[in-house]
């Protein structure tokens, strides 16, 4: 006969894991088949699924047994899992440490499980009493060997007692009652035997410190904050490192956590573009700082007209001084002044005539960007990827923010971060990448913390359902959305037409869906002229020409969102539901043009409402889903909007008006039975179970 | 700086795919990560799926390599499918060798492509010309070398006349359309250089003989064929191999190719059940053929009364000669009287009182079924179990079903099945499972060809639409389904409630939908006699006792199906449509009670139009897409209804009549243009395009 060894005789197959004894399959989070490690954040709650099950009748269990970054095992239960019938298991562990993890899940054949099925049924109809009692004085007396194994004296006098009691004169059932009961279940969950364990293999799980989950990011470029014209001159004077004090500061007051720079390297000259990106600059227009690169430094240098590295190294320390740090670009291209250029041709690609090729999406030209060639020297330019990297990390970066990854391999990506996730945990990267949904996956699976969006053109409610959904339950474990309002690239359509509701709108939902949102300033001074009908670019943008903004008016006018922002910074900060991803629930409105949804970390429930026309008033009546919010389906209780401040006594369906005036509630929940500040504590049998609002 | 091989500063991983040069993801049919061989049949058109995308804007491609059972290789191209933006591409592939092929996608840079996308934009618009002529040239001159290589000197030819044509005094337009004509293009898609090809892991398929994707399977009890009740001994004188000649006989003239047997072995005497289950069988009761074994032998014997195994084989054999062949049952347990239980007492479960372990399912008890243990001795039963099966090829039987094989561990299945399939590839297994999906799907991807079915239980037209879709979409690859209408276990409850109709239904549906489908005598009398109120089992169930059935009386008084059945049988056969699974299509029908169905095979196409109700008739409109029957929107044609003989001219809509009587039609197409026999030929310029039916 053949040998049995699932190797030996079947088919010879390198990949993919055959059945074990007791089958276990569709595991997740489980990222390219285990080849690069699922995301998790510390302290941030991972759902781990599997499909467990058996031949037969007796009873099947599941564990999952999670491998810390020092190599120690833990394991936890799972659970049957809804809806029933499909043989799911889940568990919800919680991963406290960062760094490289990982977890497998077991399946067993569970004795005692079996003989409490069993036992329950036969005995109370008096079958088989004297054997069962035999075969469950078995399962106790092996079991309370176990916990004495283990020294837990405690559990092994129980099971002793439990055996002892099967013996007994008692009443059969009576019997019966002592040894199920809860205490002698826990201890059989702890010492019952285990047989036919059947691993799946283990799969990486990478968790990443809380910033990469959970963060509010504010964008500005340095060059314009104190930039001024020199009338004497007639040239602008580039604002620095030091003249950017009060952003950082105002940034701080409206609660951001990281401030992320564009590009801080000299630009360069040749085919430099000029202000709404035409070719024809002046001699003192600044040029794109994504153009790196000129006879003062690469990529490892500061553009003279910030500062220098020390001022960078102020400049860091001062963002650090606010509790916040700094994001700074990666955009791997060279202007065609880059030291690069000459000292390295082969990073580049050659075109047919000898020429260094610029990058082209045909017919389009951009003759101030040189792309990197990754197939030409691939140890060449992956080392001074690293590098880079490296030197930017020694000055106290932690987060980059990678511009276009989608137009370099996603295999070096996946080495690049591999390497700094190794020896820097710590250390995270941003996907600016708006592309196909196969590229912008990849990216996170290979290894980005997290990414750009389509949040972006996400703008009705059933676009925002339905990708917040998928965000949230089916991309989530390789893909970590960065909500931004805008960027230095895109003025949404939205922002365009919506006036200064729009802007309330977008705020509210980036920060409230997703646990790391962005704003690139400008945002708050409600700033949507384009660059021409139709275009989603700024007119007059940041990214060719100094831009300096007067705070001070915006401030005295009041025509600003400083306090909307550090509004939702502060409630962000202050309720944990909204710093998770995966816990987002939506509920029902009668209206199409109102979303609704909850967020929920233990008794921590935020609920937003909000229109998403901002042209219009809106009303519904909307109907909550109380299970979720952890509420039985008669509780009533108060809401607490913490936008308005003002407090509503609300039932499973309540009534809303949103105006253009106050589109959204972001409303934290008060529990039947606690006590909101000045509010009498609510009784459920006195209130009416459905109250309208107001 | 580190190596950059993949694996060498990646974290160590044992499971999963690293993203290659060119990102190769989402590869099918895979089924557990390539652990098992997807399904496919000799000649069935089987999709290869994959994502395959890349970084920037060069043209990326894809292909698929096919490696047969003797190694050899094989390429097809793939194209991009549908919806866009997705970088999906897929490939129809049909494998003509039965045994185990492989295949990967290699996803690969095609500079071809990427030139001709340029050249198309560049040249009309007069950008860059010399250096876009100067570019496609070089890749000219490589292709023709490649040609040359290869041995095909006309594409060498007609490369080296593209490379001139670039360089000739015509326009640059005409010189353009000279270099992308059909045939450069083609010779480029044979020669054209494939940069950087990232192939995915090599997965595997088996390739099945076609009767394990197609064939119509009859089933009956030889011990009630030509069993008579003997009034001199008041006893039952059993019918035997070869009294059941005429039941043989029948099947082939009703077209049927599988001839499926219950266990023919002996059968046990100890808590032998009687009639219709009951525990008080009769000195002559027969008893359940599933209960194995007696002091004459276990499951390699025959069963005395059925007669010997020179009369098996002469029953194969006669089988055989009318084009059909025999299907044996593998119950892999024991009655307490089968030779293992004193023989082999370790394959069997012992009870905490010494006692061998019958089956149960608390509180019920079977105790004339001894289950098999098989942890206790894995190499004793394992190669016990190959033995049987060795020993009943040798006899002829290429087609086991298998009873129950849900309660034996799945990892047994996957290594016997793997062993008879690395030896006889044209031996399959249809798996009698009726349990929950996990294991169901496991069964199939563990090696099973083929498996029972819910369709059973699934008689609303939203159900048999959901559930094929599911069968032929999405467990395709690892689920081949066979739809029985009945079985010995079951007599489904819409049977007993839905008079004759209903049989012509589920016939009609069985045969239609699912290329392989069966039938358990009786079915064509119209037995529906219930157990009991609420049971799905039949009265006087075969499985218990002597049934022998008055054919002659049904044949004269017309009381039968035969003819239906023969009918179906004969469509099923003539039209290739039908004889695939992948290839099914909903139209749609107004009335909720009429569900319309196609299958087409190239130009062969089958529509299914029937009613689910077999208590009422029911008139529909229904919109067919014609797209899927190969159509355009405006045309007519016929359709030739082949159970009545009627045809109707119709259009994209059409009207139709289900009656109580008639309450299906299966149509066969035919094309606008072509003459049906004793038809005008179809002018699509004069005929209506909807044209109600009669």
């Amino acid at each position: 006969m053949t040998s049995l060894s699932a190797g030996a005789s079947a088919p010879t197959s390198s990949t993919g894991t055959p059945f074990g004894r007791i089958p276990v399959t569709k595991v997740s989070p489980v990222v390219e088949g285990g080849a690069y490690p699922a995301k998790a954040a510390v302290g941030e709650p991972i759902p781990i699924r599997a499909t467990v099950f058996r031949e037969g009748h007796d009873a099947v269990n599941a564990t999952v047994v999670l491998t810390d970054p020092t190599g120690a095992e833990r394991r936890e239960p799972m659970h049957p899992s809804t809806p029933a019938g499909f043989d799911w298991w889940a568990a919800e562990v919680t991963l406290e440490t960062e760094g490289r993890w990982s977890f497998r899940v077991e399946g067993w054949d569970d004795p005692w499980a079996t003989w409490v099925h069993t036992a329950e049924i036969k005995i109370p109809a008096g079958i088989d009493v004297t054997l069962v009692c035999t075969e469950g004085k078995a399962l106790f007396a092996t079991s309370a060997a176990s916990a004495t194994t283990a020294g837990d004296e405690a559990a092994a006098r129980l099971l002793r007692e439990a055996h002892a009691a099967l013996d007994s004169d008692q009443q059969v059932e009576d019997r019966l009652e002592v040894v199920l009961s809860d205490e002698v279940r826990a201890a059989m969950a702890a010492y019952g035997p285990r047989l036919l364990t059947s691993p799946s293999p283990d799969y990486p799980i990478f968790v990443d410190r809380r910033a990469a989950l959970y963060a509010s990011w504010y964008e500005f470029f340095p060059r314009s904050q104190g930039a001024r014209f020199d009338s004497d001159t007639q040239r602008w004077v580039s604002g620095t490192f030091d003249s950017s004090y009060e952003r950082v500061e105002a940034a701080a007051a409206m609660g951001f956590d990281v401030i992320y720079l564009p590009p801080v390297h000299p630009i360069g000259t040749s085919f430099r573009k000029g202000p709404n990106n035409t070719l024809t600059p002046g001699p003192a227009d600044p040029g794109s700082p994504w153009a790196i690169g000129n006879v003062e430094g690469g990529h490892d240098a500061i553009h003279p007209d910030l500062g220098d590295l020390e001022s960078f190294d102020r400049f860091v320390a001062k963002v650090r001084s606010h509790g916040m740090e700094v994001a700074m670009d990666f955009a791997l291209q060279a202007s065609p002044d880059h030291p690069w250029v000459t000292d390295h041709p082969e990073w580049f690609s050659e075109r047919a005539d000898g020429s260094i090729a610029y990058a082209e999406n045909p017919p389009k030209k951009y003759q101030d960007i040189y792309p990197i060639n990754f197939d030409r020297d691939r140890e060449g330019i992956y080392a001074e990827s690293l590098r880079l990297l490296r030197f930017w990390m020694s000055h106290g970066v932690r987060i980059f923010r990678v511009d276009n990854p989608h137009t370099k391999p996603v295999n070096f990506w996946a080495w690049l971060l591999a390497e700094v996730r190794r020896t820097d945990p710590d250390v995270f990267f941003l996907a600016e990448a708006f592309t196909r949904p196969a590229m912008m996956h990849a990216l996170g699976k290979a290894g980005f913390q997290q990414g750009y969006t389509y949040f972006t053109w996400r703008n009705e409610k059933w676009e925002i359902e339905e990708y917040l959904t998928e965000l949230s339950t089916s991309s989530d474990s390789f893909f970590r959305p960065n909500f931004f309002v805008n960027t230095p690239d895109i003025l949404p359509m939205f922002l365009q037409l919506g006036g200064k509701t729009a802007f309330t709108i977008r705020a509210v939902l980036a920060a409230t869906l997703a646990p790391t949102w962005g704003v690139y300033s400008g945002f708050e001074l409600f700033e949507n002229a384009p660059l021409g009908h139709g275009r989603e670019e700024y007119l007059d943008s940041e990214k060719f020409q100094y831009r300096p903004r007067d705070w001070q008016g915006a401030e005295a006018s009041g025509e600003h969102l400083n306090l909307l922002l550090g509004t939702l910074n502060a409630i962000r900060r202050e309720h944990p539901a909204l710093q998770q991803l995966r816990n987002l629930h939506f509920h029902t409105a009668a209206n199409p043009e109102v979303v609704v949804y909850s967020k929920r970390v233990e008794d921590d429930v935020v609920i937003v409402v909000t229109s998403v026309d901002p042209l219009n008033s809106h009303e519904s009546e909307i109907v909550l889903d109380m299970a979720e919010l952890g509420l039985e389906t008669a509780d009533v209780f108060l809401v607490h909007d913490e936008l308005t401040g003002q407090t509503w006594r609300w039932g499973q369906r309540a009534f809303v008006r949103l105006t253009v005036d106050d589109p959204a509630h972001v409303l934290t929940l008060v529990r039947p039975g606690t006590r909101y500040p000045g509010q009498a504590p609510l009784a459920n049998d006195t209130a009416p179970t459905t109250a309208a609002e107001q």
